[in-house]
């Protein structure tokens, strides 16, 4: 790269509830100021703007409200860094994923046909978008028995948040909505269209989400057996060129100029997802390091030279992380998610009161209330599957636990026990990737959730792993950035961008022996029950599920 | 009985955090005045009144605060009915169990010598005191290698809550205080003792705490192997004259006159049971009338002409319930205890205040919310062990568990799932008579959870039976009356006394068959989560509790 300090690029995240722009240095990765915007219409989970009540486990987003941030946080962001827009070389963006927009041959989201404003399946299709699990089990039942070469790749099962799940859902629930579906498109491909006018397709998704392995997508004849209707799916509707990680996917039209103050016509990285993206602002691309990007949900990402078969993860995908290696991604559907929802349904008013008056968030003050107490004092055990199980059961019809409450359980050990969970599900996972030949060697962590110490402490001690955590509060939007300067030529590839440009607290966290003893004991009861409740040996989180929507679709026919 | 309709009696109950006293018209059981006084110790659960802590699972009381409910809710009632304190005719009483006061040879309690003010074990026992469990543990196994004759009588366990598990414990933690024990009486019998200066032991607690069966305790050689310094405990420390329920104990001393404000001489009853008690004031006193004393914990009690061996009971006792019929008893250790510590240590503080600005209890609140989801709505599982399971399973190592809980579960939710998993614990209870051969005919339902009508109708569809409710707010007080009644001669028997001023609303619940039936798919869930927790299979809630003692023990040492 030159000397010359003052370029820059813009990193653009694309989050569950908001959009978030940063301004990167090109030279040195400094953050020069950032921006946020929420979406206005968030996350539809109940109803449709229209107001049409949406079924359970449905969620939903407008695409507009992507395009709102690209006009609000990227002026924002730069006003703040107090740049001259003229010194951004490229832009980079990521996306949750898998996040689906259903356009016509133009990108026009569907949505936005009149006649379709109040058809939920013509609206954006958000990854915890649960409800195509009937979907996801009969592809997984098809592909086992049909022995497809790409099911193994995905750890044996294909999630109902996936592309053809989803897809298969719109197909079979709102025919007419599929008819009009000329593009099945990625968000994190959406947005790099509407930004370059160009539609490519990202080599992260089209992998990890798109069942896309060895170059082919899954067959016309499986899909035809799936749904006659369906055969055509991936040819029509899914396939189009496809866009190494890093690299340019075109430049910015000169509507996109406007819509951010930036100047047309510069490069715009290929699109990609919120955590593969920050590997390198993590400095976590080289095989064995494991990035575990903790926030709402955590997404577990690593390299390898080598390509194996292990049980349960999202994916093995040829560049999938970054171009040359095999990306693995693992992953846990609930956890920042999992503490919210603990907050906000079942903690009294009087922790928000003591935590007003120290000064905390509640969240830290029934972090602060346990974190002093030996290990195993609270008695009790959780299952982290309130969102379901990603990784390695790979079913979100699994549902929480927590096992040993007596009269004198105080309303923070539940939470510390909630904590401990999502570590036990973690350890799962790197124990999984251990026994099956692509062993973690180091573990960084990234993501809103080390913000946390005693979390960060908990997830070391039931590692017993050392933690480096990513020294940035915006890793993703980062991660986007580094990807940019990859995209405007500043750095040969995108490892090496990320040793200049990304950022870390290494080993920041060293487990406690003591506290991994006793975790080891309660890590062997939460193997017990994740086997009992995860594995078949007792289908009730399941039986629950079922009769939950046998009911209440009975009331809604009433 | 005469035609003279100006005679009272007064019944005293007293419960786990107050007594009342009520005063009863004998002709036909009309309530005229009733008042309560709460112990001004209540519960001591975390420390002695000195501030000296106690251990995880210890209940303790002052024996001083039962005298002061002598003293102040008497007299209130009396005057609250506006009667001649002359015109009263007798006393009756009833009392927590298995609650031990621990005394001298003339009834003083070991706490109320200065010496021993700061000994946790000179302190009364109360029936939730659950940390004689490894005593409990070890008097099960040697009966059942002995084959001991009175073990079936108590479903095959005895409990850590009764006298002899309590007694061993004492004699193990602090022997010093052991052998100051001259008697190990039931506070039932205590404050009877203190009425009339006689200590008259009642049929009901020496049959079903006091392992008193067929005229004899358990043997010198059974009790000598558990500790040798034991073999005399029951001949020296528990065994005294026995009393049959409704006869006269003796008469008020002038002392307790003057505590009460009543007539020196008037016979006072037998004491007895709160559960018990209840019985003839539920008009529940035939055979296979089960009445259900549901309260903070929930009391089964049924007579039968046979003696059966029935899984799991707390106890089948000769005269148990009522002179000449087999009084069997099962109980659910928690359930009242159970909403109340979901509503203090899990429900967010918008419930609070939505239930003020409507008038009503958070209880109240929360029920309603949920009054009118379909069955299994909520897709949740609870087993209602929060207090451990005393029947069928007879074991306080057992714990809470709550499955099926996602980002959507609310806390009126959670509540409901309690509320049921109570619903569902009785249901086992009944099942398991039906099994034995002493089969429920008709349920009878008494105590304070019976102000619920949602919970009440949950009780009746997941039992597939209709519900009759006593028709008193003072049920234990009414029964104590009762008896006192046919201790003073105005009745020949309690049964008759019973039917005289007992009072019910017949049949008030009637199951609804659409909501049994789906019950009948939640019940089958449960029962599996019973058995996989309860039966050995995974001891997860034992080995938690374990944990947490050690690891409570060690900080203390440290």
């Amino acid at each position: 790269m030159t000397g010359n300090d003052a370029r820059y690029v813009i990193g653009i995240d694309f989050g569950t509830l908001s959009g978030r722009a940063v301004v990167v240095r090109v030279a040195d990765g400094e953050e020069l100021g950032s921006a946020e915007f929420a979406y206005p219409h968030a996350v539809m989970d109940e109803a449709l703007p229209s107001g049409r009540r949406l079924p359970p486990e449905w969620a939903l987003q407008v695409p507009s409200d992507y395009i709102d941030v690209l006009k609000n946080a990227v002026p924002d962001a730069v006003r703040a860094a107090g740049i001259d827009p003229s010194a951004v070389i490229g832009i980079g963006t990521d996306f949750t994923a898998c996040t689906m927009v259903p356009t016509t041959t133009d990108g026009t989201p569907l949505n936005e046909l009149p006649e379709f404003a109040d058809r939920p399946h013509a609206y954006v299709k958000l990854w915890k978008h649960h409800a195509a699990q009937p979907q996801a089990d009969r592809i997984n039942a098809l592909a086992e028995e049909r022995g497809e070469s790409w099911l193994p790749r995905y750890g044996g099962l294909i999630s109902s948040e996936w592309e053809f799940a989803k897809g298969l859902q719109v197909l079979e629930e709102d025919p007419e909505i599929y008819a009009r579906i000329d593009r099945w498109v990625e968000a994190a491909d959406w947005i790099v269209w509407r930004l370059t006018g160009t539609y490519v397709r990202n080599a992260c998704t089209a992998g990890y989400k798109g069942i896309y392995q060895d170059g082919v997508y899954p067959s016309r004849e499986f899909l035809g057996a799936l749904n006659p209707d369906f055969a055509d799916f991936a040819e029509t509707k899914v396939a189009h060129e496809i866009g190494l990680l890093g690299s340019s996917a075109g430049t910015l039209t000169a509507e996109a100029a406007a819509w951010t103050g930036l100047p047309a016509g510069i490069p715009v990285a290929v699109g990609n997802v919120d955590a593969h993206v920050t590997a390198p602002a993590a400095q976590g691309t080289e095989p064995g390091q494991m990035v575990a990007i903790m926030g709402t949900s955590t997404c577990h990402v690593m390299n390898s030279d080598a390509l194996v078969e292990v049980p349960g993860m999202c994916g093995a995908v040829d560049g999938g992380i970054v171009a040359g290696l095999w990306g693995y991604e693992a992953g846990q559907s609930g956890v920042g998610d999992i503490f919210a929802w603990y907050v906000e349904n079942q903690v009294p008013g009087r922790y928000f009161d003591e935590a007003k008056a120290a000064g905390k968030s509640v969240h830290q003050h029934l972090t602060d209330l346990t974190a002093d107490d030996p290990v195993g004092a609270h008695g009790l055990i959780a299952l982290d599957w309130q969102s379901g199980n990603r990784s390695v059961l790979v079913d979100h019809e699994l549902s929480g636990l927590v096992v040993g409450a007596t009269l004198a359980t105080r309303a923070e050990e539940v939470y510390r026990a909630l904590l401990e969970a999502t570590a036990f599900g973690t350890r799962k996972i790197v124990e999984t990737f251990n026994a099956s030949g692509v062993p973690v060697t180091e573990f960084i962590a990234a993501g809103g959730l080390i913000k946390n110490p005693v979390l960060m402490q908990i997830y070391s001690d039931v590692l017993r792993m050392p933690i480096t955590v990513i020294d940035s509060d915006q890793g993703p939007a980062l991660g986007a950035a580094i990807h940019a300067a990859v995209a405007a030529g500043a750095y040969p590839d995108v490892t090496a961008a990320g040793k200049a440009m990304g950022r870390v607290r290494k080993d920041a966290y060293r487990p406690d022996e003591t506290a991994s003893d006793a975790y080891d004991a309660l890590y062997a009861e939460y193997s017990a029950l994740h086997d009992y409740f995860g594995r078949g040996a007792n289908d009730v989180m399941k039986r629950l599920k079922r009769l939950r929507r046998e009911v209440l679709a009975e009331g809604e026919t009433k």
